[in-house]
């Protein structure tokens, strides 16, 4: 359960709306086995996440990894309340929910065997001493596990420029909040500059077309659709796009997920060990 | 041996050079199991393969599948005369080499059990003509295997404004000449409309960082930097870049293979059967 004083809010590009709640969940279905697979946490292992947010990798990364220790982190307790129903509701747990700043993280040194932190990274100014302050809550020999998206990567058929503008539209907006969309490929120099040892990253890549209906429904449409969707009010109110520029481009996305369309889209996931 | 009569030359956007042969055996080597794995050719099968060039895709294909029947096609007499000494000083074969256009291969109608074509598509004015063609020397059940790649799919970090020109630059050079070097998102509509069934697309990933150096040196530097080098004086004749401005981008690509830069790239693997 959420508990600890409320701490200071960065601000996260995707808001708090249900919808996102429903999009984020909608994310982590088709998804957790291409993110979560062969982490390898052993039953009784101490593992953070940092960022948990309403629980969508919570309840993967439970699922897939059965007995561990789990605490889960996030600045919004709104979110750890909803993170927490979600894991009672799928008969997991039980989990330490607790609300803290992901920069900030109230644990002593080595205080656990792995960080897991997916998806946040991204919205963090400074994810060099992020990552850094996480080192330091690993046991010697302990891992660090970065999920994070890359936005450049996308790539549809057909193309489409308006749907590509969008996308500029989000990288540039997520950088005026200080975070960067494309900082999947960079993940590797920043896991090492942490000061992290034997670092291996490991693209995972979302490819849906007509062979696929269900993946392209629920990943281009259900997930980086609506992620780009969920932008519309932010976007055209600073000026960046127009509203029928920007619907343009979101009937662009969807052409996509067409019988005839394809998606693709590159997660990264690095791994690093504190060094003994 | 080539043999039959010169057919017209279609423009082939990267030239016959000695060294962009190099670059096309370098480019090869670490990518043959990538590309190649598990496509299950049998000994005795009756195989052609299109487009082949100096051969760097035949013997990576006659090393995956001894004992198959390959018949291998190209419109470049000099260039099939060099596939020959490769797969004779490989120690494979034999290969029957045929001078053809890859428009209008002179077989019969389903003369084989597969038709292999890779890096091929994406340099023809109308591929989807060119796949329905192939499709027709297919037996029913025989098989078609198309390889691209999708250059808008190329990462690199440090991100770099003038390496992105120059992939766009040379996007927009094969554009000129009929071709598409953003061919692989769209390679399953391509098979369809071909008129193939059970088309499967598989993106294969080459990813390079400091972990691999050997990987980032042999495909960032020699292999995608190389195609990107072999383009100067095209692209500044052209008057698509100035010389300046293209050495700094080729500089910027560079870096992508420094211990602390990463490279990404997408190709694509698709597969199609001739239904009966």
């Amino acid at each position: 359960m959420p508990i600890a004083p409320p701490p200071r809010r960065h601000a996260y590009l995707h808001g708090y709306d249900p919808r996102e709640a429903d999009r984020l969940r909608d994310q982590a279905g088709p998804l957790a086995s291409l993110l979560h697979g062969r982490l390898g946490y052993a039953p009784g292992e101490r593992v953070l996440e940092v960022g948990c947010g309403v629980g969508a990798q919570t309840v993967a990364l439970l699922r897939a990894h059965p007995g561990i220790a789990l605490t889960a982190i996030d600045i919004a307790a709104d979110s750890l309340a909803r993170a927490d129903e979600a894991v009672r509701s799928a008969g997991l747990g039980p989990v330490e929910f607790r609300v803290a700043d992901a920069t900030d993280p109230p644990f002593a040194p080595a205080s656990f065997d792995h960080v897991f932190v997916c998806f946040v990274l991204e919205h963090l100014p400074d994810p060099d001493r992020a990552l850094a302050t996480f080192a330091r809550l690993l046991r010697p020999g302990g891992s660090l596990t970065a999920i994070e998206g890359d936005h450049g990567s996308a790539l549809f058929h057909p193309e489409n420029a308006a749907a590509r503008r969008l996308i500029r539209c989000q990288i540039d907006l997520q950088r005026s909040l200080g975070g960067d969309a494309e900082i999947g490929r960079r993940l590797r120099p920043l896991l090492v500059a942490a000061g992290l040892a034997s670092v291996a990253v490991e693209p995972r890549i979302v490819y849906a077309d007509g062979s696929r209906p269900d993946l392209q429904r629920r990943f281009a449409r259900d997930t980086f659709g609506a992620m780009i969707a969920g932008l519309r009010g932010r976007a055209i109110d600073a000026g960046l796009v127009g509203a029928d520029e920007f619907d343009d481009g979101l009937a662009g996305l969807a052409r996509s997920a067409e019988p005839d369309g394809t998606f693709f889209y590159a997660f990264f996931r690095a791994t690093g060990i504190r060094p003994s």
